[in-house]
């Protein structure tokens, strides 16, 4: 293997600082470099996750309470900051499959002798949906595979109807809280989602305890509040809840799904999907158990009675603060929650243990002479599984401040073994860059950088038809690209309903994860034979995330940079267009086909087959003013960067709050169609798929919802909004060159 | 629905005939097409299944004198053409896993109760793939997936040698000779295949009896003697093996696998998958299975013993003949084999009944007064099962009068319910389309192309991506394109080895067939449940081949017919023109990703990885040669076609005798390499895929399997034969148009 210079001898100062303020930050960022400890990140991990610690749990409240006491011991300001949140849990479960051979769910987790919390049974959490309705309904099944749109319509082409059904789902493709929400839409009465072993079990891997795997009566709990719409307290969205606050009446709150939902075992699953009749499902919808998989209905009928508590309850937000020296008004934001749907090693702990770890080791530098020159922000947020809720209330409750001063926030949420990977704002992408370029990979001793970038060159091209095609670009391009940001973390109220430049960041890729996940057995015993075992890639994030706590706190200029940003935006225009143009041809020759008989044509006779139904052709849009937005954005970010290279050496940092606002200005007020606490015109969750993000998303969503009408102001809005980054990003300039 | 005409009337004249003539052979093939009858079908059906008949057994040669003796009531004159070929069979099967918990494999396929021939013990052969070689191995085990080449590629990635080990290979994706060969090759001494639910068992579809797809015990009988070197009597390639003939010493043949071989049902299959360990697989190799699939090896030994008698067997081929009252030395052949694994109600029996109710009702109209034009020949062939041996020796034991008379030749192999799908020489693409616009669709009612020609134009298009591009070209093209015929049945030799222009015809698509396939279970019971249950598409398939027979036999020019077959080449040299190109843009990329240590990067040092080899880059190739003769053939064709067109009108059949010559054109006396039998230069079965077809294969597998040096050569031999096909095109337009 070829030797690599991990810590590079930085002959162009660093983006942002002058060549001298470089060369002190490269010493600092080193010797912090240094401090992380894998022994302190597993006995972190051993105590936070000992017992259940979900919101309202004693051990939730023991757990914030021990990371203030710790983050105290380091010489940090630390305190609770306490808000509260609607927090359903289960008064009784109950799911049935009727008939002669009548058989009731287990709906439990087993303890296993060898997994030494998995009995902790008095404090964890039974299995659950949080936010599902009550309800008690009975009626047969229907098979929906992952519950997504696409699968809606191809069970209309079966003649399949779920009208008055029970659906059942598995996990998987789309964010579990989608599944309820179409069921319903499409009018079913109850929501089954089980874990198929093909998802994340036996056929991905050994079941654990013998492998990482979910074994056959492991289930997956989780939120399935419709997060698209707003995250956080359901009854208090866009407002901070403080004891006392205003709430919405429950009965009001869009949020709360419209039918029950119960997540179960593949074990107890297993009847109702024997019971179904029907045809047998196409070929991606099969799952891995021995058995043939149906659409239904079912003859036999299910019946799924659910009933919960409906009481807020207490979240207990844990911040420290390191003052800034030079900029106290400009903050730097880190976090990674801290509760857990059970005992949560790996979800949070895995990345909160070392968040804990940055924060003491910022500590000791600052024993040794270091001064941030902005406010540094470490942040533990309570109740991120049911609904993002501590993180949300926080930034709800800190809006006005947060607006003018926060600079960058940087998540994490959990973390395993491998390699690096970030999803972010794109002004951030080349900071991200320059970042893990200077840390060192565990197993291959290479920079991070190099190895996320070279192992990317391989999994693209790997198996034939992407080597030779793919790869230059990734290999040529300076920066190695970032995702966009959807949701599924704390991230989300400071990029889509604040604008502060955001990102997600953490290590993967290698451990068979996903097996665990909200289970019971995500505990230490599992992290600790299946995951990032002896805590190097802890010890890596640690590294990771401080370096970019502290290089982004202390430049005498914000690395932002914006042709990176300028590049991806173009991407995504292209991208919406080219979307438009495929559904027009589509729907064109869709329709040809229905005229032409051809779907009778192909049908059998002895299966139920249904034509899609004709469409109105996709109008031509007028992309016009997106496209002159990006053009400009692609010129301001190039005249920006001319003018940043000419201006570095100065030092001069007048330009910084002129430069947090670039991310504020793609905020538009009205919010996106339908959810206006979702404010960025470039990055949004998607309305139907939860985690996965859909960028430009008035635009994007507009076109796959075939709300043609509404399309051409979207495109106006979008472009808008990118017009005023445009305008920030020519003040700066006019700033940095002086004229 | 549309009301369709499925008798046009014809106002344009049939191809290759005068206005007059075509207007009284429309009268006939209309006559012909009402006369096979369900009835008759279901009842040869019943009778030729009723007992198994395999190559050797009592019932193979019952059903060949039937046959002949049915013939004869038609008023045809028929017999028995009797050969020998090699034919093994079991003497011992022994399969173990040994280890503290062994397992002795049982090797049975179990009587059903309710499938009435299931239970015929005394006469059925056991599971077993014929010209498997001797062999007693223990060894460790390794799983292979497929066995086809790419997956040896994976397994040397993932760091697994099957050197000294027993492979086990799911069947599927490459045709089952090719895995043995491949693991001999590449160092195993034994080898199991097995058949995996997630190929033809329950992930498909309900079990056996419940529903057509393989139970828990049910396994695949199948030849496994290395084809692609050449079919038919192993010791007498190239020779009609008659009694007497000289042998090739059975030490001495090529196409005997090098290791034993064993075909296992998956509940055999189950305890050694569970033995191995190793990592495990990609997500591609996943069977069906409850279980987590792993490359090995096993930790415990596989003990495979098999001994076979390898004796030589009579073969009764049935040939009725119906001779040409205008050209009687143009022969036009039609074939289906009639002896089966073992009862072989689906293989071959749903093909060789239809083609027995054509021969009836072509006997039919004989008595009506119509005469054939020219020579007819309806053939049952014995043999195929094994190795296509009854056909092969017929046509080596006739090469001489076959290449000098031999017009077409049109095949079936077993029918199922659905739509009509054909492979052939392009030269019959006109031809074929044009007879299937005049059969009806039983399901439907619209012409059988019709209903081909819409269907697949959904096919192509349904879920997205298609529709909206590929749609345009098969919409407007007034011919449905035919595939290439590999091979796999018994048109191999007939294209080939003496270079006559075939097709293979058939329905399916609908039934939910494959789980029986060549098991004790493909008898009448599952027929006449789960496939064609009321033999409608075995009249389709009477009507449709028949009338092709008629169509053929009475032009008074063949109608060939050039401009599709040279559009067909001109997209294979563009294929092979693409294909050279993309490996050496993905071999220079590899070569990259290798240098810059990229496969390293993206390992996970906890599992075995091994960096692909760093391989030559291809050489730029003088395809100029091809180009020249895909442009030629262009030329020629047009101009064929243009004096065709004048000349119809006369009904002049001087041409034939050269038209003949232009699929003969196309074979090189040499043949491919390695394999001198195989002497077409634009078809062949793959080296390496066995069924599936190389186009232009001299080139394609030269570049496929990076033989560098040679390709320019083969360019120009495969070229040459392409520039003697446009010399009698020549010929014949000259011929035509009367200078």
């Amino acid at each position: 293997m070829a030797a690599y210079a991990v810590e590079p001898t930085a002959t162009a100062p660093l983006r942002g600082y002058t060549a001298e303020h470089s060369a002190s930050e490269v010493q600092w960022e080193q010797k912090f470099r240094a401090l992380p400890n894998t022994d302190n990140l597993r006995e972190n991990m051993r105590r936070l996750s000992a017992r259940p610690h979900h919101v309202g749990s004693p051990y939730d409240k023991d757990n914030a309470e021990w990371l203030v006491a710790q983050l105290k011991s380091y010489g940090l300001d630390a305190k609770i900051e306490q808000f509260e949140a609607l927090f359903p849990t289960p008064k009784s479960r109950k799911l049935e499959l009727l008939g002669p051979a009548k058989f009731t769910a287990k709906l439990e987790e087993p303890t296993l002798a060898i997994d030494p919390t998995s009995g902790q049974k008095s404090e964890q959490l039974p299995t659950y949906n949080a936010y599902s309705a009550d309800g008690d309904v009975t009626a047969p099944l229907v098979y929906v595979n992952y519950g997504a749109p696409a699968d809606y319509e191809e069970l209309e082409r079966m003649g399949v109807s779920v009208k008055g059904a029970i659906v059942i789902a598995r996990y998987g493709q789309t964010w579990r809280g989608i599944k309820p929400k179409l069921a319903a839409q499409h009018g079913a009465i109850g929501c089954l989602i089980y874990s198929d072993p093909k998802d994340d079990g036996y056929v991905r891997g050994e079941s654990f305890p013998e492998g990482p795997m979910r074994s056959a009566e492991g289930a997956q709990r989780g939120s399935v509040m419709d997060m698209p719409v707003y995250p956080g307290d359901p009854q208090t969205p866009g407002i901070g809840a403080k004891p006392g606050v205003k709430l919405i009446p429950l009965n009001q709150v869009q949020t709360i799904t419209k039918i029950p939902v119960m997540p179960i075992s593949y074990e107890d699953a297993k009847p109702f999907l024997l019971a179904l009749g029907g045809q047998v499902v196409p070929d991606a919808w099969r799952g891995g158990l021995p058995l043939t998989y149906k659409t239904g209905p079912s003859k036999v009928m299910g019946h799924l009675a659910l009933a919960f508590n409906w009481d807020r309850k207490p979240l207990y937000d844990v911040v420290a603060t390191i003052p800034g020296a030079t900029f106290p008004d400009q903050w730097v934001i880190r976090g990674n929650h801290h509760d857990g749907w059970v005992n949560g090693a790996g979800d949070p702990i895995s990345g909160a243990s070392p968040e804990l770890e940055e924060a003491r080791s910022l500590g000791e530098l600052l024993k040794q002479g270091w001064k941030p020159a902005r406010t540094i922000l470490y942040c533990w947020w309570d109740g991120e599984e049911p609904a993002l809720l501590g993180s949300t209330e926080w930034a709800e409750f800190h809006a006005d401040e947060l607006k003018e001063h926060a600079v960058a926030y940087f998540n994490s949420d959990g973390n395993g073994r491998g390699f690096f990977r970030a999803e972010g704002a794109h002004s951030l992408e080349n900071f991200i860059n320059s970042v893990v370029k200077d840390v060192q990979d565990p197993e291959t001793g290479m920079p991070v950088w190099k190895r996320a970038h070279l192992a990317a060159l391989v999994r693209t091209g790997r198996g034939g038809e992407g080597e030779g095609s793919g790869g230059a670009e990734s290999r040529n391009r300076p920066d190695t690209r970032i995702g966009a940001l959807g949701s599924g973390s704390d991230y989300t109220v400071f990029i889509d309903h604040l604008g502060i430049a955001s990102a997600n960041l953490g290590y993967g890729g290698e451990d068979e994860g996903g097996g665990q996940y909200h289970s019971i057995y995500d505990d230490f015993y599992w992290y600790t034979h299946y995951s990032d075992t002896d805590f190097v890639y802890g010890r890596a994030l640690a590294q990771t995330a401080g370096s970019m706590m502290m290089r982004m706190a202390d430049a005498d200029v914000i690395p932002y940079q914006f042709t990176d940003e300028a590049d991806t935006v173009h991407n995504y225009v292209t991208e919406v267009k080219k979307l438009a143009d495929t559904m027009r041809a589509q729907t064109k020759e869709r329709n040809m086909n229905i005229a032409e008989g051809a779907y009778k044509a192909a049908a059998d006779p002895k299966k139920v087959s249904v034509p899609p139904p004709v469409e109105a052709v996709p109008p031509y849009l007028n992309f016009g003013p997106l496209d002159q937005a990006s053009d400009d954005l692609t010129a301001a970010a190039a005249a920006y960067e001319k003018a940043f290279a000419a201006h570095t050496a100065s030092g001069d940092s007048a330009v910084n709050p002129e430069l947090i606002k670039t991310e504020r200005a793609l905020m538009d007020p009205n919010g996106l169609p339908n959810r206006p606490w979702f404010e960025n015109m470039v990055y949004a969750p998607g309305f139907y798929t939860g985690y996965g993000v859909k960028t430009l998303p008035a635009v994007r969503e507009a076109i796959e919802q075939k709300e043609w009408p509404t399309v051409d102001a979207q495109i106006v809005r979008t472009a808008d909004a990118l017009e005023r980054e445009v305008d920030v990003l020519k003040t700066a300039t006019k700033m940095l060159s002086g004229n």
